[in-house]
């Protein structure tokens, strides 16, 4: 329990560190009898990857991950479902110029501070590449939830930096590697990260996703509401720094009159809320957004300390990607799709025999 | 565990309806040897009191909280602490027009699909009364953090709908019934709800809270992030839609070379971060902001459905709050003592026998 | 996380001590629809009440449970159920004795070693009053398991010091005030007991539990097997030394030929096993016993040391059951409960959509 | 959360069956710089490998346990530790015979209920190969109790069938493929085993385990005493049916006069309390007793039913261990490190900043 589980039921606890051996996962909770092959876990895995764009990192990874239990003759038996992806490419001598220094903005520091030290190849277990180990469980619940109850979900960079983006046609976002649901802002986006790429700088980023079919009733009424639960998820996700469910900040704005989604026998008339009142799912779509910071590891020089405190300056060298939300989207589906699972399965145990005779009714299409 | 617990170490379990005979926590890993009164929950208690200022519910309730357990001639045990507040001023009979209708943006709705019926007096337990409970909790990690390491929390109203207000006087907030920090402004913002309560409308509201002297060291690196407990903390307060850490939504536009907080032997040169690296505390003021919706009891007439599915007309009467966000801040204030609480000792757990050779350093003063 | 939780889904969280003002619980997790009323926890805390029958504890207290939330309109909501019960027979003046040494064979010492102080008045929390609470609780689960599975509990006193009672007539147990299966045994027991109190001692017991009518499939594989969580609860009973499924300590002796059920389509043909079979439940009656060591609040006069550390002799005087298990059964009973039915729960949770294809068999009737 | 984790803070997730590609642990919570390598869970795993004695199965199996992650330069780094253990001689092909029908007395019939089918492979989860992850895990707890705090652990066989085996030589036991505490008993076992083995039967076993220089104050008063956790952990085992503390079932013949520990400046005079008093550790030796069953794979036929539910003769060939209880030790010993380990943290965690003015005394020597 040094918070490295993820989930009530459905148990996602992860290990690996950037520049390890291996990273992996062991999901813990999955129904049996769920069909599962590691070409699965592979359909998520890839949009992540580096080295497959120009605009992310140069780091080459196959990011085969293999299942080591849980399964067998292609179905999930019940039990813990052990999941182990190799390092291959990893170059550790970039590392050594920070390694008695702390850059500022990463987790260098804090590190230090709490454990004494610090594996500081690659940022060690702060790197987004344990994010891997996620993702490939997040398939598991995206297979379990769309066979089962036909639940999607569906993400896209809602920003970059000064740039917003309508999701115009959100399935778009997949297909291209800014993960952009208008794919007519592309030329703008690459025109930015090339010039990001010359300044040796690096941008924030906005994510959205969005699950589609989603029941109502998940979700507990205390600390435990969904929208709490994916606050947690999302902000647990690397250089996240605010969490918006639905319309988010501008609810302080907002008056009541405007707020509040009206009711009809054909359905919600509005999404203000983002699927979720009082913690509980509506069967409205569930939209949440993050909002992440600018990597750390910037080529522009800048002051800090070192492990003696110090002063001392740092640029930071190496393969980082100058924009993280263009990796992000794949993570963010993965939480979403871990929250709702691990309440898809409270909610059973606890409401599996409730009957409701008030009509399901469900978000404007 | 339908979610009633908030805490790994320093844990508290609420329990309790609106309309209920009481409700109360149990509060569950306190260090022994505290001392601890009535009075020192009371102290917490009072700012949230409803029926005490023009701006908000009219219910009368002393919320005096009692401790049952826990205690031994005025120090913690070590024990259980079980805390109980009685309800006094109950009127349900205000409810009955709407028992067998949903209210469009509350919970009634998705309680009656999760659990098939519902305590439809005064909200039941989605009723912002429940936090009276978590506030009494607050209260003894207040003491305790206060007493052992000198860190202090403070928080306040940053924005009330149209009205955004600057930190001026912080420590100015408590003293208004607006937890306005900045004191020139309460003619405005009590013009503002006289105004919504003319036209029977609410609002939304952001609250901003920070804790200073915090130790670095204080969260885990992936799930359990402390900003990822305090998000799941903040969202699980009733009408949360957003929080954010630091600079928040702000971060997706930042350039790197801009949000990176340069450290220097003196201290941070500034907190973009809002206290946290690679979710551990940075010994950095911690600073959470929480955007709230506008309540959904209001007097303007909405369209929703009736328990059996058909379209009714609605309008909320009753004693309601026209801006949640006034009663908020110590709620805010006691999430986040809550989790930092819980930190505290899940560091001293593990990292207990550590120590680091670089120099703390803090925010900039 | 003191440890005063019990469950992962059917969660009960304890409060109280000997001498303070009220004890209590919380249930969270509670299925939603379950008719419940405070005679219902009643029926369960008459039997295990002190100051019932002369061999017993002669204090008197009336053990009277209040629901404070979680019913509404006599059923269960789904919210967290709170419970309190006042101690109203609280004669602490007795303990100014003990306070300031450590009675051999009880927590004092431990306590005092833990937390550097202690409520010394009547054992504080490491009372057997605490188990009102958990009784309490227990009454919940057996209320729901009864009405929705048919699942039944029933326990005894199947050990008195040298005394061994056969299972007789288990209905019969809670008709006598020794919980004896076998009422032709009670003139000796009450000999007995007349004669411990004579000589100002106290001797242990074994309890036995059985529940009926269990579906197959409750438990989880490797750390929480349902015998793995019996254990547990069971071995947290004050006194309680000793945790023992179906054939217990006398497994280490049998062959493997006389030990294992075999399986029949009329049902299986014994039953060594007590109900579980890789942790997880056969559908055969579930057995589990209890051995409680005898209480050390004696008055032979015995060695010890004082705060300080200094030799001194002790003698307790005081109210006390020269043998816990006269009021164990109850306990026992509430905690077999809390057990199956949060594995119930649970195994709602993540196997709610299985069907096997093998027939049912249980236990030899 | 299907029960594969143990431990609150120093936590074990185990996955991985008995024919599949690999098994492993993650062991998340471990205090940070404390010097590791492969080479000191080896230490641990060696004793319990098969294919290493003529008495146990013949299974060759390395048992190599690869760190993937959490040690970085020789020391724990404090973040989570990756563990995988490939499995190399599987012969799936012997259990084709069974995979239509349940052993009597084995786990197989209780998965194909709750899971609707099971892997058949070698047991798949439910066999003993699994417990290679908590003896890798043990091995840390091991290391840093003995290195912080000198406490040290260790078990050996108590019984085997008809032989009692009395603890002359505790250190002997691991020198000697029976784990036997008396040397002298070698020949006397071994004679059974061999009759065993030319029966087609198997035994039942006790083991024993101790902890030595164990610090007062570890366990927490109610649900979660030291002592319950200990009864999870080792009822958790494979096939354990009876878990006792100290004098175990024997309390319940037991006097309070004869069964109490009484206390001298210069120490406890004996320990029937099995070093602990309400729950929590005295400072006395903690010893624990496991009983476990003869093993459900023999070739004595018997009668079972397939699946389908047909009446059926079984006889279970392949490579099984005539007495479960000869490779038992290892993990009793990791079972009882890993739950000191938690407690170790846990009450640092509630009470690292508590003083006790009393004297902490020890067993008897």
């Amino acid at each position: 329990m040094s918070g490295n589980t993820l989930g009530k039921l459905f148990c996602v606890t992860t290990f690996g560190e950037s520049h390890g051996p291996a990273l992996g996962a062991v999901v813990d909770g999955c129904p049996p009898g769920l069909e599962l092959s590691e070409a699965d876990l592979q359909a998520d895995l890839e949009p992540r990857r580096t080295g497959t764009s120009r605009f992310t990192s140069q780091r080459k990874e196959p990011d085969a991950a293999r299942i080591l239990s849980g399964v067998f003759e292609g179905r999930t038996t019940g039990t813990s479902i052990g999941l182990v992806v190799e390092n291959t490419d990893q170059r550790s001598r970039d590392y050594d110029k920070i390694k008695d220094r702390f850059r500022p903005g990463h987790a260098d520091y804090a590190y230090q501070q709490k454990y004494g030290f610090r594996d500081y190849r690659g940022g060690g277990r702060s790197s987004a590449r344990i994010t891997v180990a996620t993702v490939a469980a997040g398939a598991i619940a995206r297979k379990y939830l769309r066979e089962r109850i036909g639940l999607t979900v569906q993400g896209w960079l809602s920003r970059m930096g000064p740039i917003e983006i309508e999701a115009r046609q959100p399935a778009a976002a997949r297909a291209n590697p800014f993960f952009s649901p208008d794919p007519d802002r592309l030329p703008e986006l690459e025109d930015y990260i090339w010039k990001l790429r010359r300044d040796g700088d690096s941008v924030g980023a906005r994510i959205t996703a969005v699950a589609r079919n989603v029941p109502p009733g998940l979700g507990e009424p205390m600390f435990d509401r969904i929208d709490a639960d994916l606050a947690h998820a999302m902000m647990g996700i690397n250089a996240a720094k605010a969490v918006e469910i639905g319309d988010g900040v501008a609810v302080a704005s907002q008056l009541g009159s405007e707020h509040r989604d009206e009711l009809t026998p054909a359905g919600f008339r509005s999404n203000h809320s983002g699927g979720t009142l009082g913690g509980i799912t509506s069967g409205q779509d569930l939209a949440v957004h993050v909002s992440l910071k600018p990597t750390s590891s910037i080529q522009v020089p800048g002051w800090t300390i070192d492990l003696e405190g110090n002063a001392v300056e740092i640029v930071t060298t190496g393969r980082h990607d100058p924009c993280v939300g263009l990796r992000a989207v794949p993570i963010v589906e993965a939480m979403l799709l871990i929250v709702v699972m691990d309440h898809y399965l409270r909610h059973r145990a606890q409401c599996g025999d409730v009957a409701s005779a008030t009509p399901v009714i469900t978000s404007p299409r």
